[in-house]
C-alpha cells in the first residue's frame, strides 16, 4: 500500500516499498490525485498550474504497435522511476501486460468503464505517439474532468505535438516532465465540447453500448450519413431557438482545436485554440450558400434528425462511430470540461504551415502584371 | 446657457430657456455626458446600461438624400423635445441649416474635426437610416468611446438595424427610446477594431490629410491593391511574430460584426457578434491554401507592404478609402473600444435568412436518391 | 406476333391483332427498334434526330408509389394506345401487374437483367417522375446506347425535366409526344460517363452480384469511405499518367449534367451541359489546396485505392452503392454513351435560379459604401 | 531586299546580299509570312503544324531588364543567323537599338499600331522571359491571327514555360527551333477570348486611346471596381439571354488557360487547356451562392454595367487596365483566335503541383483516425 505522503525524489523507503510489495500494484489502493488550479499568465494566451499537493500517479498511453514508442514509454518510465520515488506509474490495461518485465513498478489503472476511478487518482497524462494518442487520453477522460497532458511525439508531427521524445536526447523530456511535476510548465487550455443524445420524447438515449450520456470530445461531433446513400435532413437549433434546416452529408460541431482536424477538410476556417467558440461547418450541404457559422462557445447546439428526413445519421466523437441517430432523436452540444496541454509557447502559426501546408503561395508567374 | 442639473420631464423653466436665448443652441455650452456602464444580463449575450446621471444630450444621425428618413428624424425629434425638456438634440453640422425651420431647438454639434468635444458632450446616439448610417455614426466617435446607439431603418433591412421608424407608428420608437433613457433597453456589445499606421522606422505615419492615429472601426480594416493591376505583397505577423507572407488582392481584417459585410463575399466564416475574435479573411489570394483565419481578440496584428512588394496598397476603413501604404510602411491593428447598440434580442438568425440567404437549399431534385 | 410494318396511325388491322391476341405481350415478339441519328441544329446546343424506320416500341418508366404519377401513366398510355396503333408500349417489369387492369395493352419488358434485349427492342423513354426517375431509366441502359428520353414531371422540379405533365393538360405531352414520334423535337446531348473496376494485376473485377463490367453513368461516378472512419487514400491518374494521391472522404469524377448534383455540393463548378468534359471534384480531402479539376472529354481517368490506404472505398454509381474497392483495386473512368433528352430549349440558366438559387443576393445593407 | 527564296540552310547569296546592304532592314521589304496549318495527332490533345511555304520571319520578343535574359536572346539570334539564312530576325521596337551592336542583321518590326504588318510579316513568335512575355507577345497579335509561339524560359517557372533556354546548353533550343521550322513540333492549341466594348445604345464604344475594338485575350477579360469603393453591379447575359446580376468587386471571363492565373486567385476551378469552355469567376460578390461556370466555348457573354450601379467598372485584359465602362456600357465576350504554343508534351499535371502547389496535403496527424 502507497503510504509515503512525502512527496520528494530519492525517498529510499518508498523505493523499498515499491519494489518488495507487488500487490502495491493494485490501483484501488493508489492515493487520491491532486487537482491542479490554473490561471493566465498575464499578457500571454499560457497558463500555469498550481498543484494543491504534489502529484502522484501518472498516467501514461502509449500509441500501438510501434516499436520505437515502446522503447520510449521504458525510457521515460525508468527515468520516472528513479528520479521521482513518490511518483506511480500506470499504463493502460491493454498494455501493461506487455511491459511486465520492463516496467515492474507500473500499475495497471482500472479497467476503461471504471470512469470515475480515472477520474479519482490520475494526476497527469503522458502520452507518446500522434494527436491521434492524445485523442485517445481525452476519451479515457470523456465523462469527467482531465488531468493536465504532456504530449510526445517520436518525430511524427501534430497540431497536439508540442515536444518530441527521443532516446537519446534525454535532457529535453526530463526538463519538461521535471517542470510539469513542479509547476512550472505553461499549458494551453483546449476546450472541449460536451454532447448527449435524445429520443423523440427528450428522454436521455441510451442504445446498446453506446448510452452516451454526456461525453467530452477534443476535436468535434460529427453526425454524418455514413453508408447511407440518402442525404440526411438535420434541424439545426441553437439555444433552442430554430436556426437552419439542411440536407448535407453531415454536420460537424467542432472545438477550436478540431478546426484543423475534419472541419478543415469540409471547408471550415482556421480558428485559434484560444478563441472562445464552437464551429459549425456543413458536410456536403444541397445548398450554395452555407457557409460555416463561428458561434458563442456558450451556446448549446441542438441538431436533430428531421422527421422527414429519408436516412438516419451516424454520431461520430473524435473519430469513433458510436451510434446511429433517427428520425426526431437529436442531440445537443455545448462547452465541456477543457483539456489542459502543456505547451512550448506559440507553437500555432509554425503548425500551420508545416502541418496544414497554408499558404502555400504559387511560384511567381507575372501572368497578372502584363510582361516580364 | 444650460444650467438646469435637474432632469425631469416638463421642466418649465428650461423650457422657456430654450425657446427665448438662441444662444443656447452654441454646442460648447453643452453639459458633459454621462458616460453608462454596462453589465451582461445573467444567462443572456446582452447587456443592460447603466446612466451614472441622466443622458443630457442626444445626437442624431440620418441618412443623406431621402425624403422619409428627414420626416421621420423631425417626428422624432419633436417628440423628445415635447417629452424630455432636459435633453438637447444635435444634428450633424452638415445637416443643421436644413432642419432650421422645422427643428429650431437643435444644437449643431462640433464641426467634424472637434472629436474631443463629441466625446465630451454626446449620451447617446439615435441613426435613422441603414447599416452605413450606423457605420458613418461610429466613425463620428472613431477616436474616442462611443456612446451607445439606437437605430431605426425606414423600411431597409440591415444587420445593424433592430427597429423600424415609421412615421405612423409612435409607440414603438417612443417606447424604445424611453427605455434607453431610463436605463431599461437591452443591448448587444460589438468590438470594434482600433488600427493605426507606421512608417518603415515605427514612427507613426502622418500622411497629408490622412493621418489617420488610432482609428477605431465597426466592420473592418481592409488593405487592397485598389487599381495597381499587380497584386500586392503583405507580411502577416501576429503579436510581432511573424505568421505569413502573402501575395493578394487584399487582406480583410474584420469584426465578428464585419464577418457579414466585405470578408463575407471574400469567403470569410460568418462570425456571431458575441465572439470574442479577430477575423483575417484574404481577398483573391496568389495561393491554393490561405484559409481564414479566426484570432483571439487580444492579439496584435502587423500588415506590412513587403520590401518586394510591387505595388502599395490603400487602406480602406469600413469602406471609406483613408490612404496609400508604401514599401515598409505598416498598421496595427487590435481590439478597439466596443459599439453598444440596443437590441430587440436575437435578431441574429433570422438576419442570416433573411439578409444573407444563408443555407437556401436546392429544390429537392432526388438525383442522389437512386430513383424517385 | 407483330407483323405490321406499315406505321401509321389508326391503322385497324394492327389494332385488331393487338386487341385479340394475348399473347402479343410476351416482349421476344416486339420488333427490333429503330436506332435514331443525331445532328445538330446549326448555331444552336440542340440537335434534331432522325429516325431511320418508325420508333415501334415506347418505354414508360415511372416514380414508384406516387398517386398522381400512376394517374398519368394511364392518361398518357391510353392516348399513346389510341394515336398510334403501331406503337407498342412498356412498362418495367417490377410494375407491369399494377397497371393490368387500366393498360392491357402494354407490354412487360425483360428482367434487368436481360440488358441486350432493352437495347434490341426500345425505341424511346417516357420518364414520369423526378430527376431519380431519369437516372433509373439511364440505369436500365447503363450497359448499352440509351433511346432518347422524353421526361414529364408532375410539378416537381428537376434539371432533367424540361416538360410537366399534368392530368388536365392534354395538348402539351400530346404535342411534344407527337414530335418525339415524327422527328420534329429538339433534344441536349448529355454525355455519360462509362466506367470499370480492376483487380491489382490489371484484370476485370467481378465481385459478388456487383460485377460492374463497363457501366455508363449519367451523373457521378463517386469512390467514398463510406461508415469507414478512415479516410481513403486515392491514386489519380489520367491518360495512366499520375497526377495526385489524396486522403479524402472520396472522390466524385462527375458528368455535365452531375455538377449540379452530388459535385456541387462538395463545392465543384457548374458546367453548361454542353460543354465536354469531365468533372473531378474531392470530397472533404486532407489538403487546403485541391481545387476541382474540369478535364478533357478524352481523358480516361484511373482511381486507385493507395496500397498505403488504411480504409477501402465504396463505388457508387449516381447514387446507388454498387461495391467495395480494396488496396490496389481501381476504377477506369471515361467518356460513355451518351443520352438525347428531348429539351424545350434553354431550360438551363433558368433552372440554375430555380432549382440551385443560384446567385441569390445580398439584401443591400450598404455596409461597404461609406454611409447611407 | 530580301530576294532569295529559296529555303536551306547556309545559302552564300542569301548570306552576302544581308551583310551587304542596310536597307534590308526596312520592315517593310519582309516577304509575307506563310500561315501554317495545323492538324491534332492522333490520340493526343496535341497538334502538329504544316507551312505552306517556309517560314522566312521569326519574331523574338524578351522581358525587359534582365541581362541573362538579354543574353540568350543574343546567343539565339546569332545561332539562327548562321544556321538559317533565309531567316529574318525582328526584334521590337522599343528594344531594336539596344541590340544595334550585337544583333546587326536583326529587323526592328512594324511599330505596335500597324497591327495588319504584324499580322502579314511574322511567320512565328519566340519569346525569352516568364508568363508574362508570352502574354505581351499574344498583346502584339491581340486584333488578328496569332502566329505560333515558342517560349523560352531562363529559369522561372510558368504555365507557359516549357522550354528553358541555358546559355551553355546550345542542343536544346537548337533541337526544338529547327523543329518548328521544319515542322515536327508538337503544339498545344490554346484558344484566346475576344471581345469588344459598346455603348448603350449598342453602337461600338471608342474612348479616348482605349477604342478596343475586338481584341483577343490570353488569360481573362476582368471587370473590376478598381479603387471605386462601391461593388459594381453587373448584368450578365449569355447568348443575349439574360442570366442573372450580381454586385460585386468584378467579374472574370477567362480561357482554361486563365483558369490557373487571376480566376483560381478567386476561387475558381481548374481547367485543363484542351477543354473548349469560357470560364466565369465572380470576384467577391455579394453572393453567398454565385459558384463558378462553365460555360459553352461558343458561348457570347454580356456584362453590362447596371443601370442602378452606384459604380463604374475597368476593363482589365490580361492584367493590362483598358477603359472604364459606366452605366449602361456593355461588353460582349466570345471565343477568339486561338495561340498554338510549342509543347513538350503533358506538363500540365507536373505543373499543378509545381507551380499551384495542387494538393499539398496535410502531414498525416492521424486526428480522424481514433488513435494513433
Amino acid at each position: 500500500m502507497v503510504v509515503n505522503a512525502n512527496w520528494k525524489i530519492g525517498s529510499f523507503s518508498r523505493f523499498l516499498q515499491r519494489r518488495t510489495h507487488s500487490t502495491i500494484k493494485d490501483w484501488p489502493n493508489l492515493p487520491n490525485c491532486s487537482n491542479p488550479s490554473y490561471r493566465q499568465i498575464p499578457g500571454q494566451h499560457l497558463h500555469r498550474l498550481q498543484w494543491p499537493s504534489p502529484p502522484r500517479n501518472i498516467l501514461l498511453v502509449k500509441k500501438h504497435h510501434d516499436e520505437r514508442v515502446r522503447a520510449s514509454v521504458v525510457e521515460f518510465a525508468r527515468h520516472v522511476n528513479q528520479a521521482y520515488k513518490d511518483l506511480n506509474i500506470l499504463l493502460e490495461p491493454s498494455v501493461i501486460d506487455d511491459f511486465k518485465n520492463d516496467l515492474p513498478f507500473a500499475f495497471s489503472p482500472p479497467p476503461h468503464s471504471a470512469v470515475s476511478e480515472y477520474n479519482r487518482i490520475v494526476d497527469a497524462v503522458v502520452t507518446f505517439g500522434g494527436d491521434g494518442t492524445v485523442l485517445h487520453a481525452s476519451s479515457l477522460f470523456s465523462k469527467c474532468r482531465m488531468p493536465p497532458v504532456l504530449s510526445f511525439s517520436l518525430g511524427t508531427l501534430g497540431f497536439l505535438l508540442p515536444f518530441t521524445h527521443h532516446i537519446r536526447d534525454f535532457c529535453d523530456y526530463k526538463l519538461v516532465f521535471d517542470e510539469l511535476v513542479t509547476g512550472k510548465v505553461r499549458l494551453l487550455e483546449r476546450t472541449r465540447l460536451q454532447c448527449a443524445a435524445f429520443n423523440v420524447d427528450g428522454t436521455k438515449l441510451s442504445r446498446g453500448d453506446f448510452s452516451i450520456d454526456i461525453t467530452n470530445v477534443m476535436n468535434e461531433v460529427n453526425l454524418h450519413r455514413g453508408r447511407e446513400p440518402h442525404l440526411t435532413n438535420l434541424k439545426i437549433s441553437i439555444d433552442n431557438r430554430f436556426l437552419t434546416e439542411t440536407m448535407a452529408d453531415g454536420l460537424i460541431i467542432s472545438t477550436p482545436t478540431g478546426s484543423t482536424a475534419y472541419s478543415i477538410s469540409a471547408g471550415g476556417p482556421i480558428i485559434h485554440p484560444c478563441v472562445s467558440t464552437i464551429l459549425l461547418t456543413p458536410i456536403c450541404p444541397a445548398s450554395l450558400s452555407f457557409r460555416p457559422l463561428v458561434l458563442p462557445e456558450s451556446s448549446t447546439i441542438q441538431l436533430q434528425i428531421s422527421e422527414n428526413s429519408r436516412g438516419s445519421a451516424e454520431v461520430v466523437l473524435d473519430g469513433r462511430a458510436t451510434c446511429i441517430l433517427n428520425k426526431g432523436e437529436y442531440m445537443e452540444i455545448g462547452r465541456g470540461d477543457s483539456i489542459w496541454c502543456v505547451s512550448r509557447g506559440e507553437e500555432w502559426a509554425d503548425d500551420l504551415r508545416g502541418l496544414l501546408k497554408f499558404n502555400m503561395g504559387f511560384v511567381e508567374r507575372g501572368t497578372r502584371s502584363g510582361w516580364e
